[in-house]
């Protein structure tokens, strides 16, 4: 019953080491090695008006084909040559991360023993100093299901200059890579994008695959459903919500302001309201879209704690993701307002920066606390953008709140108890778990995919897996191209004048219009009143529950791919039926129902209406 | 595989639904409910030296015999009386505390469906104003196994004053209990002690039996292993920080300070080390008694930070308790100093405060950042003492080492990377969590303890179960006077004034002879060193390692009680075979090494010889 504490031969210990022989699930259509790999139609951008810039931008990637992995059971199977695929981390650590690797070595290695996996050591710093590894079998063996990045490690997340590209292309071409993995998320895969471009454009003959693995779950589009980590995350994180919801409601006595990471968007604190059932949460998105101010936010806040004290309640959880914060439109403006100053390498402090601010934006820098004012001039990100999870928001609210209860207890207005709040962030303590058998599986097919992708050379692509809301036997593998998933922002900035960013793969949002969120809302008003918590437990890996998926996968409506294969099929029987011969009725009917198809598909398809649908 | 968001009758969903249906185990004596109530030898203090003033203050509970439950199997089993019992939450939630209402509830019914269960509801302040709820089996479906303490929940934590043991008295005697029986960690059985002696001073009929529960682990002594809580959350603060180990290795360029919630006392810390095999953890007991000051625990941080560095390691994890800060002298002097001035309800704040300190005080004060000046300053616990788990000490250390690895690096002494601290508090995400099948399975069985305490009529008892870590089939039952568990603080206060304590049972501190303590001495150095991180996952209920235990009940030498036995063992054979008409060279050699034995017991029970031992 005791802990062994020796190490013997391996690392791991204990259920580390129950892990490790935790053999991961994959599809049927990769199972036995005998894989297809089918291209489809050319692909476009999801909004129309965003296609001329990513095909100028992308002329070499941009538009091709879908790519489907099927099982080729019938064919006997061609051995595969030899190849030299490197891999490297490139974004935060995210659980599962390990396993694309273990994925991808392990498809590479059934197709033909002499290919050769390359670790680069330390993310896109070891490849332009090409620190590399080969990977075998027995170092593989104490990271098989195991959380974090460590195999490699990770250093900074970028390639962005031209230097930076051409150090890649030098790294690849002295290594003789057929293919370049990189795994991250929205940041990682345009960076990869860009380099895909620019081989094609200079004749270096590496091919550059991407696969989606952020703890944020903001690779999201029509054909990514979810990104690894996000599930193992949201679980960890949901863990202990409600145990701090189960807190809550023994002592009474306490409001728990809980800030959960996830950078600008706000998909793990939704996923985290829907497993633990909150009393509140304040998506970044509901506020950017009501342009709620910071007193607006503290107001519903206030009037929440006002409603329960009357029903003799003077406890409760609320949940705000790290990004809410860019998502005050006051906030927004002044941290551009600091992010410029920071840029020109003023020499601001919390002392002087006021008089360089905007009146406006010096008026709410004022206002703030001294420990929110210096949070705001913190060292940046390496994008140059402020470190979210450095901003203690929760404790910002929690203060404004109080100030707002005391002063409604003196008004007379409120006559409930004093207002005690309680503070947490929840960042680190989740990215390097245990993944889950989800993130396991899914990381694991991943890496098959990236493999297979590789190995048909092509270049520019996302290894993806479609209908993860059913049992893996029915998941399908594929491959869309980076610029299938671009778009371009717009915005003023500056008196007058309209500009338009380069195309990239964006974080996406929370859709307001989607099932998650829909369910949110159906919800809320008794998650807030009724206490109606819901304690998921601990991840668990062996008994019930351990299959479990997010319930933001569970609801949403996916398999885009799925759908637009349903499509085609009935395109195909429209075609059939109209042969050549068949009746004139028939023929007048066809012609006219898609005339009418064609026209509303036409109108919906332009900008114009764009606005008003979810982009998927 | 999705999440099921309907409720139906019951509350409970997922993961808690599946738990709520769980069996705990009981050891065999209490199977079948034919159980036998053998009562022992009279009891002592551990230290003889408070044997007088225990005895003195506790007349009429003093030196009761310890109490065994074994298996009635052979005799009948007779029926047993119905009973009226009143069960109480009185110190912070801990996971498993429900379990020891619904053991005490099945166990209840079992004998006699006559029988009652009333909760107070609310704590002891529900039971000083009689709010009471008839327990039944509908009602506790819900919380079978579950989390918090919300089937009741709790308040104020204490029956210290005239006035509340009246009250206590009088609900017990308008509800006509047989037996109160009281939850919680060491006030709160000091508590029950007191209530037990006035009930028999004072002729009410009503008998007291305590339940150890307390995420501390501070309840511990030759009677009572570990509490209920201790495994679950050092449990899930050990996957916490072993996910933050793993990030700190992905990442190489942070070091995590995470303080650890569990009072004076350094159990949690101590458990969660040995379980995460962190870097570096500060136990309050080797502080105090190595009498380091702050800047001596600053040193020691900054010179291991050095010593990685130069290894190339600019990451680690660092484990702190949350009552380092008063094992740490100064700091403790500063405390008192504050305590006294609060105490006398002097108008102190943040600004005025030096000038009423002591010089020395006063000097340590004005060095401290601000946030902790305001914190030192916050509202007391109910029992006067500071809140410690307001305190950021944390943050103090970092702000602290971060100037002297600055300093470091300017003398050139320090040629590392630059330092970079991240903080944590982990407290309330424990507290609620699903308890672990340990004690869901201690809980329940300490619940059924208490019945048969209470039904065989003695009072002034704790439940308790031995031999914990061996199989629940091995698990011995009883009941220990609250007396035998009782000490005396002696300190000097004032100028040349000594004074002694009111007994109690105090909180234990990690014992730095102890097997635990050692076990982590020995690792230290490599798991400073060398990253041997392990991470031991989130509890798992089902599958491999859903039975373990922690590592500090795993390696220390419990089952004081069985080795009681043991020894009674010898003592009888002893007069097995000195019977009169042995040989006289027999009784010779007897009479001549007992002679002997007795005198080096007498020696080491001396109180001159007690400093120099553990109390167990």
């Amino acid at each position: 019953m005791g802990i062994e504490l020796q190490h013997k031969g391996s690392k791991l210990q204990g259920l580390s080491a129950v892990r490790a022989q935790y053999q991961p699930r994959i599809p049927p259509a990769l199972e036995g090695g005998n894989v297809k790999v089918l291209k489809g139609d050319n692909t476009t951008t999801a909004d129309a008006s965003d296609r001329l810039a990513v095909s100028r931008a992308y002329p070499h990637t941009f538009g091709q084909p879908l790519v489907q992995l099927v099982s080729g059971a019938e064919d006997k199977p061609a051995k595969h040559s030899p190849l030299r695929i490197g891999v490297a981390f490139c974004g935060r650590q995210s659980p599962g991360g390990h396993n694309i690797i273990t994925g991808l070595f392990d498809a590479l290695k059934i197709q033909n023993t002499d290919s050769t996996l390359i670790g680069f050591v330390g993310g896109t710093e070891g490849i332009f100093a090409q620190k590399t590894l080969e990977i075998n079998n027995d170092y593989l063996a104490d990271f098989r299901n195991q959380g974090g990045y460590d195999l490699l490690g990770r250093t900074k997340d970028q390639i962005k200059s031209s230097q930076q590209v051409n150090d890649a292309k030098s790294a690849c071409e002295a290594l003789k890579l057929d293919a370049l993995v990189l795994i991250g998320g929205c940041g990682s895969i345009s960076d990869a994008a860009q380099l895909a471009e620019s081989f094609l454009e200079s004749g270096c003959k590496t091919k550059v695959i991407g696969v989606p693995a952020t703890i944020d779950g903001d690779l999201k589009n029509q054909f990514v459903e979810t990104d690894v980590g996000f599930d193992t995350t949201c679980k960890v994180y949901s863990q202990l919500i409600s145990n701090i919801c189960t807190d809550a409601l023994s002592a009474e006595k306490y409001y728990y302001f809980i800030r959960l990471m996830g950078r600008q968007a706000s998909h793990v604190s939704l996923e985290c309201a829907l497993q633990s059932q909150a009393n509140m949460v304040l998506l970044g998105e509901e506020v950017a879209n009501s342009k709620l101010t910071l007193f607006d936010v503290t107001k519903q806040i206030c009037d929440a704690i006002q409603a329960r004290g009357e029903q003799g309640k003077n406890h409760g959880v609320i949940l705000l993701p790290e990004g809410l914060i860019e998502s005050i439109p006051e906030f927004y403006a002044l941290l551009q307002e600091i992010n410029g100053l920071l840029r020109q390498d003023e020499d601001i402090s919390v002392d002087n920066i006021s008089s360089k601010l905007s009146p406006w934006a010096a008026a709410l820098f004022d206002f703030l606390p001294i420990f929110i004012k210096k949070q705001l001039l913190l060292d940046r990100e390496s994008d140059g953008s402020v470190q979210l999870s450095q901003i203690e928001t929760e404790k910002l609210l929690a203060q404004l709140v109080d100030s707002e209860m005391t002063r409604r207890t003196k008004a007379g207005l409120y006559k409930g108890k004093k207002f005690n709040a309680i503070c947490h962030f929840f960042g680190y303590q989740a990215r390097g778990s245990l993944p889950s058998n989800f993130d396991c599986n899914y990381a694991y097919t991943l890496g098959h995919a990236a493999y297979y992708l590789a190995q048909a050379g092509v270049t520019g692509y996302l290894a993806t897996v479609a209908n993860l809301k059913q049992d893996v036997s029915e998941w399908r593998c594929g491959g869309a191209p980076f610029t299938a998933m671009m778009s371009v922002k717009r915005w003023l900035r500056g008196p007058g004048v309209s500009q338009i960013g380069k195309p990239a793969l964006h974080r996406t949002k929370v859709d307001l219009k989607g099932k998650p969120y829909e369910l949110l809302s159906h919800y809320a008003g008794t998650w807030l009143m009724d206490d109606l918590y819901r304690n998921p437990g601990p991840i668990q890996f062996a008994g019930p529950g351990a299959d479990l998926i997010t319930t933001t996968l569970a609801v949403e409506d996916n398999d885009y791919i799925g759908k637009v294969q349903e499509l085609y099929a009935y395109l195909d029987k429209v075609k059939e039926i109209v042969k050549p011969g068949c009746p004139g009725e028939v023929l007048k009917a066809a012609l006219c129902s898609m005339a009418s198809v064609t026209e509303i598909l036409n109108v919906m398809s332009a900008p114009a209406y764009r606005g008003n649908l979810s982009p998927f």
